[in-house]
Parts: C-alpha cells; structure tokens; sequence
C-alpha cells in the first residue's frame, strides 16, 4: 500500500497558498497563520471521515478508529506553526505525512488493530513564545503555569489572553490539566525535514533519528553600559556595551571549540544581536545591547557546565569593561533518547539504513520524556530550515511517509 | 567686560524648550529641529542689532561691525545640530558663547579693530548625513557633489532633495561654491563642551584644545551569512554572520590594544550593531549584520594603517567563516593642528591652564585645514555629549567664555 501521495501535494499548496507573506511562511503560533493550517488539516481530516476533536489548547486529533478502540493508540503527529519568514514544509511535512497514510488506510478498507491518530501540535516553535513544546507540553498538563505571562514576542500579547482571544481555555495551563494521558498511547512516530545540510551531503533521501539535541537558551540577554562620544572617550573610561558583548561572545567561540576538540557535542549560536535604534549612532559608544545565546548538545551536562560557563563569563567580562551583563533566565529543553525497537524497525524500512541525531528540539521529545515509545524520521531538505528557502523533494518525502505508512500498518 | 550670562541662560532655555523631544534633544540637520534653534539665534541677534545673513546652505552669520569693515574677520563659530536624543549643549554653546561675548561689547559700546562674526554652522553631526563637517566644509566649497545623493538616516531623503525642501540651494554644493573665502577669515575660534570625562576628572572648568583627532569610518558596514535552524547545523557548516562580524571586531580590539601599548593614540568604537528584526529569531543562525567601526586618532598614518588592517581582517574572517563582508566606503576627516600662538594666548587667559586634545571632530577642523589660525576651548560636562544628560553648569561656561571676550578684545 502506498500514501496519497496526491492529498499531501494538495495540502502543501494549500497550506503555502494561505500562510505565505512575501518569500517566507507566516503560520504565527496561535495567531491567523496557524489557526489558518489547522483549518486546511482539519477540513482534509473531516473529508476523509477521520473522528476529529480539538483539545482545550487547541491541538487537533484526527483519528483513524482501529478494532479495539479502548486500546492504547498509536499517535502520529508535529506542529502546523512555524517562524516568522520561515518555510512551508518545517512541522507541516509530520501531520500531512500522517493524513497522507491515513488516507491510503481509510481508501483501503485497512482497519488498524488500535485507533491511529495525527495530532496536529499547537506552537512549537519557541520564537512567538518563549515556552519549549507548548502545544504538547501543555497536552500532558507539564507547562509551568507562570508561562501564562510570557508575552508574544511580536506583539507583547500574553500567552493567556493569546489564548482566550483564540476561542482557547488558559485554565488547562493553570491547573495542569492533563487533556492527554500518557498510558494510552501506545507509540509517538514524527516524521519532520532535516534541518541541517546531514542528508544534502550524504545524498540520502531519509533517516531514522537517534536523539534529539536538548536547548539551554539565554533569550533575553542583555548588556547596560553608557552611551558616549565615540572619539571622546578614551578606553580606559569606558562602559561599551558592544565591545563587552563581543568579547562574551568570542570568548564562548572558544569555550566552543575547546569541547568540539574534546569530541563533545555542542553548538552556540547568537542569532539576535541588537543595539537600540531609538539609541545608538555612528559617532556613540553603545550604552545597550540585546542577544540570544542558544546553546544545544545532546548531553544534558554539556548544557550545564556551558550555562554555569556563560554566568561566570559575563560576570568577569562585566567587570573587565565596566558594564553590567543580566543574561535573564534560561528556557530549557532537555535532550531526548529515541526508542531502540523503533529505530531498528524504521532503519530495516529504508533501502538505505541511516542513522543521524536531530540538532533541533521537536515535540517528539515531550513524548519521550514521558516514557512514550518514540521515533522520527528526517526528510532531505535543502537550504535548512527556519527559512524561506525550505526545499523537501515530494519524492524524498514519498520515501520517508512509505516508512511511516509501513511501520504503522504492521505495527507490534 | 564680562559676558552676557543672562542672554546665555535664556537661549540655552528657549533652546532647551524649543526641541526637546522626549528626554532628549533632537536638532536634526536641515530639519525642523535644527531650523528652530537657527530662528532663537538668529532672534536675539537681531535684538542685539548685529548684522544678520544666510549663506546658500543655511549657514548664519552674525557680525558685530568693526573700525575697518573690510578687514580680515574674527570668526567664532559652532554648530546647531544635535544627534538624536542629544543634549543641550553639544554645538549649542559656541554659538549661544560668540552672543554673549557680542552682546556685552555691543551694549559697552565697544567697537573692536575688525568685524567679529558668530557663525551658526549647519549639519555638523554626521549622525543624520554621512558627510564630515556639512556645514562648514560646504561653506568653503569643499565638499564632493555626491554627497548630494546621501540619504538621511532617518527618512531616507537625499542631502539634494532636503536642502530643496528647507529652501536652500544644492548648487552651491553641486558647483563647489565658495561661500567664504578663508583670506578674509583673520581667525577662527570655538568654544565647545568637553564630550569625555578628562576636565570632570582633572576638577578644572574648561582647557585650551592641542589638537582635534580624525576619524575613518565604516558608516554602512555589513556582513552576509546564510540564515538556518541554530540546533541543525554544525559549526563547519555554518554561515553565521554574528560570529564573524564578533571575531572581527574582536581582532580589531586587539590592534586596538596593542597600539596603545605602543603609545600610539586610537579609539575604536562600534557603535551600532544589528542582526535584521524581520528575519532573525532565537532559533536561527543570523544571516546578516549591519554595523559602524569608528576609528579615531590625532595621527593621520595610524588611521590609514587601522583602515587596512580592518579591510584585510574581513577579508580573513570571511574566508574563515564562510561568509561575505561588505564594509563599504569610509568617511573621512582628517586630524586637526590648532595655531600655536592662538593657544598660548588662550591659556594664559585661563586661571588654571589646562591643555587636552579633543576626542571629537570639531568644525574647527575644517578652518584649520585651509591654513586659517583656529584654536578651540572646552568647557567641563558631565556624562559625555550624544546623550540627553549632558550637564554643563553655567559657571564653568562662564569661565571658558571669559576667556574667549578677552582674547577677542585685545585681538593681535
């Protein structure tokens, strides 16, 4: 049996046509981007006759009914958001991969021993709010109830009252509902695209993935120093926030590379760095600076020791240049170990075996923190992710949703 | 003879009220900011019954009639203009000084051997064009016509269309007019806060000038990565714009360092550094920078060789990290001599004499370098200039325009 390989391509059309602005995708967690995909699954979902239900924080659950529908059920699922000026395929490839073999079940007369679900996960992407996994997080009633505060990065509106505007209910959040439990639910499969160059260079179309990389992550660091004429200062009177942020930054570089060196697993990345337009000039030493630093391995004491490394960093470097470093609190996601049984049974559906860690964060780690037999598969994609330049071939995709189709309708 | 401190007092009030915007002060060149200080000088000089006029750029003149009208003139001069968000008295105070030294001598009676002209210059901070010394540069014919095409940072207007808009005329920019002819310019003198901590720390009111530093600028730097997901690409896959334009500005600090071990004079600021708001995210590698390197120094021979080793830094960086550098042209204005003879006779007008260079380019700059005797007198401020709290107390200013009515009423 094969996917519908035609529905997919309709609701990657669909889905570009309605949350595209400009080059990039814009499906804005818990905004009109989102709400806008969740429309287009759903509706495909309701056309192929699936039980279809929206829990309390809006995640969708599109459901094939198996023979024993009280048994634990087997869930397929990733996110409908994406970032701001991101790509098409990033989250969206996971739930239309699971209509795609759904589909196929349903056309066949294929009849599951338990129920199958694609669970389309409701803001994953930490860039509109600053929570890991909210959507599936907050499924399992796991989210810190204070996260009702975090502020949309765009546009300053709560969490809470970003939900209740959406027709949603923050009382989930607050009182840790569980809306899913984790004893029925027999496995979590996700297939997402590579996000990386990995299966670009290795010319592969697919692959099983071993970890997911967890995330230490500074979002809202700053650095206070004083603005001044820049040729009227000399160095020793200074309080230059730029130069004080750099060399924070390239003395983490090196931290870097000294545990590349030492074959552990790291990246650093700052990838926002601004001083204050309202603020800065040409002709002014820099009184402030705001950053991100990211930092993600596989190995939870990797993070640790390179959070403590960055506080101690910006103290001394603080000093040095007379500025004062408040690196704020970290959001953290912790790495994530893949089922063994799984990866085996994926890796014997491929024609060619391979095996990569995932660097991104994906909701497939909630699920695994849980206990929750779980699996993913990488699609080839060029350019990365995050972007407007997101290309996953429809025949590299074919491969991956084959895997999943296969698995799923022989599972054991 | 003591200057007027009441008319000073009331102009840097009416100043004060009539553009302040905020917190701070925003006397935008060629804006309505700057036209409106333009219009309270001008004010008051007609009350003192100076003769008042207005070259084709908007410069103002305003002349205390001497014996011999058709002698060489003594000018004193400063600009109008502020940065945005700016203080008081950065430009403000030579001019609102050359009145107060007018007023007194006109209501004494006294008619000095030559004319003695107070000139408002325009466009002096470069923070709104890109030019060096607008004003006065274009006064003597000495700007490049294409700086006509310069954009405004804030509007985006070219220099041509704005001069246009305020009634001004390009033309004599366009055609190297000579507005002023420096053989008919006996002197040229400048009082000015200091825009450092030197005369806060020295607990002395004001300082003659030695020497006014020049600048080379890299106003529109940028550097160009690849933008991608920051958990899903390894360092030697990367194309981070952050990390480079950091190991940049990091390398060029250590030039910094080691020159100043050699005793060589340099400041090195970056003043405004940017990833782009619409594209950048915690997530992401950073696929572009926009940043400024402002290098100063009194010595010409270690700004060209800062200039080179800047470039050829960018070059390697580049190569290293797998991206593009684009630095752009740099601005210009060269290191300044103040007159000798002017300078002594300046501090021994100064009860306790002090001599200090200047950090900041000055339109004294621009007289000195076409042979004409200038010489500069920095008043004490605290916090630096370029910012809204800058703090000058009336008592200093005194004393520094003190020095300047003496000098200009035994004038030989």
């Amino acid at each position: 049996m094969k996917p519908d390989l035609v529905l997919a391509a309709d609701l990657f059309d669909a889905l570009s046509s309605a949350t595209r602005r400009g080059r990039g995708i814009v499906r804005d967690s818990y905004g009109p981007g989102e709400q806008a995909a969740h429309d287009i699954v759903q509706s495909a979902a309701l056309d192929l006759d699936l039980d279809t239900s929206i829990d309390a924080i809006g995640n969708l659950y599109m459901t094939l009914p198996g023979r024993d529908r009280a048994a634990p059920r087997l869930f397929v699922g990733s996110h409908l958001d994406s970032v701001s000026q991101g790509g098409n395929y990033d989250g969206a490839a996971g739930v239309v991969a699971g209509l795609a073999v759904l589909a196929a079940f349903r056309r066949s007369g294929f009849v599951p021993d338990c129920d199958i679900t694609v669970m389309a996960v409701r803001a994953e992407e930490s860039a509109w709010f600053d929570v890991s996994y909210l959507g599936s997080a907050g499924a399992f009633g796991l989210l810190d109830p204070a996260c009702l505060a975090i502020a949309r990065s765009d546009n300053g509106r709560s969490l809470e009252a970003t939900l209740l505007e959406a027709g949603f209910d923050p009382g989930a959040i607050r009182e840790r509902r569980r809306l899913l439990d984790p004893k029925a639910i027999r496995a979590y499969l996700e297939l997402h695209i590579e996000q990386g160059p990995t299966l670009i260079a290795a010319g592969l179309p697919a692959a099983v993935v071993s970890g997911i990389r967890g995330c230490k992550r500074f979002r809202n660091a700053r650095c206070f120093g004083e603005y001044a004429h820049s040729g009227a200062v000399n160095r020793p009177q200074r309080h230059d926030a730029v130069a004080a942020t750099v060399a924070l930054l390239a003395q983490l570089e090196s931290s870097w590379l000294r545990r590349l060196d030492a074959g552990e697993d790291l990246v650093v990345t700052s990838g926002e760095f601004t001083t204050d337009p309202s603020m800065h000039g040409p002709s002014k030493i820099a009184g402030e600076t705001r950053f991100v630093i990211d930092l993600r391995s596989v190995s939870a004491d990797v993070l640790t020791a390179m959070v403590d490394e960055t506080r101690a960093a910006a103290d001394a470097i603080g000093t040095r240049y007379r500025v004062r470093f408040d690196l704020g609190a970290t959001s953290e996601s912790p790495p994530a170990v893949m089922d063994a049984g799984l990866r085996t049974r994926l890796l014997a559906l491929l024609d060619e075996p391979f095996e990569m860690p995932s660097g991104a964060g994906h909701d497939a780690a909630t699920f695994a923190s849980l206990g929750i037999p779980t699996a993913m598969l990488f699609v080839r994609n060029d350019h990365g992710s995050h972007n407007a330049d997101e290309a996953m071939e429809m025949d590299d995709f074919a491969i991956g949703t084959q895997a999943l189709l296969d698995l799923l309708h022989d599972f054991r």
